[in-house]
C-alpha cells in the first residue's frame, strides 16, 4: 500500500523552527513534499500572485525530504504544488505551520498559514493549520509534539470532511501540562489597531502598525478561551462567506 | 442634522476608473473621504502590513473630497482611515471598489475590494463592496450607475446589520438592459490554476499563474448564476468561517 502523500508548507518561510519540527513529524505518517515561502509571509492572508512572476527552486534543508521554495505567498505555494510539484497528484494531506504565533478568532482572515490550509480545502484536500500562541521563533515546541501526531494520526485515518480544515492552536509552554484538546468555534473578537507616526531620515512621515487583541466572548466553547486555558483549540473550519441567516431579510425588508 | 460620513477605498488604486465613479456617486449621500491604496493591490485578500512601515499622502485628486494614497494594502486602508484618518471616529458607511473584475463565489477570499469591506465589518462599521464581471478597467459602468445609487440609498436608509457586508457583482455592459437584483449566496466554484514556465535571459526558471474559474454551482440562488443571467448579485457576508455543522462530528467519532 502505498504511504500518504503529506504536503507541508507555512507562512514564517522555509527554514523557521515550526516547519522543521513539522516535517519531522510528517515524516512518520506519510512521504513529504515541502513547498513553503523563501521569506516571511505573515499576515498575508489569502493573497496570491497575479502580474508578477513566481519563482519556485529546489533546496536541500531536509533529509530525504523533496523541498521547494517559492517567492510567492503561502496559497500561491499550495497552488504550484499541486499543479506543478505534484503534477495534478492529489495530496492526502496537506498541513500548514507550525505557526509562530496565535491564530485564533479572526486571525484566521489574516493568516497565511491558515489560508494556506484554506486554499488546499477549496482544492478539496484534507488540510490543517497548527499554531503556538508564541511570537518568539524560538519557543519551545516540546508539550504540542505529542498533540500533533495525535491530529495527524486522527485525520489520516476518520478523514476530514471535503472542503474543510482544522485549525489549531496550542497554548505556549507553562509549568502546568496542556489540559487536553477542545473543539472550538471562532470566538468573537478582534484587532484594535495603533498607528506609531514617525519620520524618516528625509523628513517624509511614516506610520508602523501595531495591534492589541479585543476579544468580546469568553464564552467556554471559544478557541480564545481554550487556548488561554491552557487546552489545545481546534476549530473546523469552512470558506462559505454568506451571511444565510440575513438572506430573507434583504429580501423582505429593502427595496432592491 | 449631519451629513453621513462615507469612507471609500478599492484594490485597483486611487486612479481606477472604478473608485473614481464610486466617489461621485457616494458624494450625493454624505461626506466622502478617500483612502485607497497608491498601486494595484489586486488579490491581496486579507493580507495587512506588519514588518515594514506604511505610506499616506494627501492627494487632491477629487474636487472637494479629502483623499490619501496609501502604500498598503486594501485592509490597512481601512485601518489607518479608521484610526488615524477619521481619529477613531465611526465612518456611517465603508463603500469598496468598484472592482474591475468578477468577486462572486470564492473570489472574496482573494479580493483585496471585499477584504476592505469586510475589515470594515470587523469593525463594526456598515460595508459594501461592488464589483463589475469586466476585467477592462476602462470598461463601460454607466448601466450600473443607477443600481450602485439604489444600493446606497437602502444601505443608509434600512442599515446593514452589524458585523455583515454585502458582496455586490454587476453584470458586464450587454445589449440587453440589467433585469434587477437578485440576493444569493455564495457560489460553489474554484479557479483550477496554469503554471506558465518560462526563463528569463539569465537562464532562471520562472512561473506565471494564470486560473480558470470552475463553477460546479448552477443553482439560481447562487451568485454566479445571477451574474451570468444579467442580474446584479449581492450576497451578504459573514467573518465567522467555523463549520458549526462538524463540531458534533469532531466531538464523538474522533479521538481527540
Amino acid at each position: 500500500m502505498n504511504r500518504p502523500k503529506i504536503l507541508v508548507t507555512n507562512d514564517d518561510g522555509i527554514t523557521s523552527n515550526g516547519i522543521r519540527l513539522l516535517i519531522e513529524i510528517a515524516k512518520n505518517y506519510g512521504d513529504v513534499v515541502v513547498v513553503a515561502p523563501n521569506k516571511p509571509q505573515s499576515a498575508m492572508g489569502h493573497a496570491i500572485t497575479i502580474g508578477h512572476v513566481l519563482r519556485l527552486e529546489p533546496v536541500d534543508l531536509y533529509d530525504g525530504v523533496e523541498a521547494y521554495e517559492c517567492s510567492g505567498t503561502p496559497a500561491d505555494c499550495v497552488k504550484l504544488a499541486k499543479h506543478h510539484v505534484l503534477k495534478g497528484e492529489a495530496p492526502d494531506l496537506v498541513l500548514s505551520g507550525i505557526n509562530h504565533g496565535s491564530n485564533t478568532s479572526v486571525s484566521v482572515l489574516y493568516s497565511g498559514t491558515i489560508s494556506a490550509a484554506i486554499e488546499a480545502a477549496i482544492e478539496g484536500h484534507p488540510s490543517i493549520g497548527f499554531s503556538l500562541c508564541d511570537y518568539d521563533h524560538s519557543a519551545d515546541l516540546s508539550h504540542i509534539e505529542p498533540y500533533i501526531h495525535q491530529i495527524i494520526k486522527e485525520a489520516l485515518d476518520k478523514k476530514i470532511q471535503k472542503g474543510l480544515t482544522l485549525n489549531v492552536n496550542f497554548p505556549p509552554k507553562q509549568e502546568e501540562e496542556i489540559k487536553g484538546i477542545r473543539i472550538c468555534r471562532q470566538a468573537k473578537a478582534r484587532w484594535l489597531e495603533k498607528f506609531d507616526e514617525r519620520h524618516d531620515p528625509m523628513g517624509k512621515r511614516y506610520f508602523w502598525m501595531s495591534g492589541e487583541f479585543e476579544n468580546f466572548d469568553h464564552a467556554e466553547d471559544s478557541d480564545e478561551w481554550a487556548v488561554q486555558n491552557n487546552y489545545v483549540s481546534i476549530v473546523p473550519c469552512q470558506y462559505d462567506m454568506t451571511a444565510h441567516h440575513y438572506l430573507a431579510e434583504l429580501n423582505t425588508t429593502w427595496n432592491l
